[in-house]
């Protein structure tokens, strides 16, 4: 009988209509306007006409409305590494990479992107929170590629090219009123990276 | 009255030989010893012979004695960038810059440096710590390469290239066993991340 209570609680959340964009709109809303510091999980789930309970359905806490799509990037991420043909050097599986992840930055998610990069923005602890994202996620593209067989100072290397790559070609994405799909954003940014690797690479330093 | 009380105290504080020293060396067995999250300011100071209050004067807290050494290594890091010729390229400068860490790491810093990766290697939150360290040093390092007029996207490249290499190097030179100084050391890993970067470069995506 409590079983079946809960059943029923969850069965009645999962008809909430995109509770979780509604969640998300509702907290970005609230963090420009209130600050992030000073919005509660209850005041979100109230903007957003939802309870707290299908909040913490969706999300751990308000720092995960933020941070969420870590799991999703690091997971497109080394996917397209893994899956990547055995013939592909460590750039191609860069741009496969990039090319995953352009299911995150649609164009629906613009906005949120560039709400949430404000909110980031006016917060430090929040900036530190993106910095330690990041190199996880630099972290897990060296693992995915040393697993392909990848020397480990490529891997790393190749990890960090990709995360630039990725946060270049993000924030040119992000900018208001682009229209450009993330993809051909991303590959001009790794192209121009590369670019610069190849400089690097070629210039020997007076003491080297 | 008051104030000549302090002055006395700090100058007495002042002959404590090798204060800073003796607390880290306390600091850094009570770590392996009892754990990090166990050990307490007041341990420290007892074990190296010393006050609290001397402590305080070196240190802001027990974590300080594992990351005070940041602000050394980004001055160190961001002036030799600043000062290097108009004519050094960005590899140049990186070169520069990882000559300029040896002042820290010494052969006495050696035995320092395997016990604080170690008391680091078992705890998270410190491990995060330190993520965000090299992250900081790294966004610093890009700031003084641009600052001499080095182009954004080849500046941000560049302090990754140098992050690398600095822990490449450093990872190296911490080897127990190793007699080999910093210097030759960051050198031969600068140079292999630069081949590697050459071959990254190089390399044409299938999709780009």
């Amino acid at each position: 009988m409590g079983l079946s209570l809960i059943t029923y609680d969850v069965a009645m959340a999962r008809w909430e209509p995109n509770a979780r964009e509604r969640l998300e709109r509702a907290a970005l809303a609230l963090f420009a306007e209130n600050g992030y510091d000073a919005t509660t999980v209850a005041q979100i789930a109230d903007r957003a006409g939802l309870t707290k309970s299908t909040f913490f359905r969706h999300f751990a806490d308000k720092r995960e409305v933020l941070f969420g799509g870590q799991e999703v990037l690091t997971e497109a991420f080394t996917r397209a590494i893994g899956d990547a043909p055995p013939s592909a050097t460590a750039a191609d599986c860069l741009t496969a990479a990039l090319e995953a992840v352009e299911v995150v930055f649609t164009p629906q998610r613009h906005e949120f992107a560039l709400q949430r990069r404000d909110v980031i923005a006016a917060h430090s602890e929040l900036q530190e929170r993106e910095l330690l994202k990041m190199a996880r996620l630099g972290l897990a593209t060296a693992d995915a590629l040393r697993a392909r067989g990848t020397d480990d100072i490529t891997a790393r290397l190749a990890a960090e090219l990709g995360m630039l790559a990725f946060s270049t070609a993000f924030s040119r994405w992000a900018t208001p009123g682009n229209e450009e799909p993330f993809s051909p954003i991303a590959h001009a940014a790794l192209r121009e990276l590369q670019d610069r690797a190849a400089l690097l690479g070629a210039t020997t330093g007076a003491q080297v």
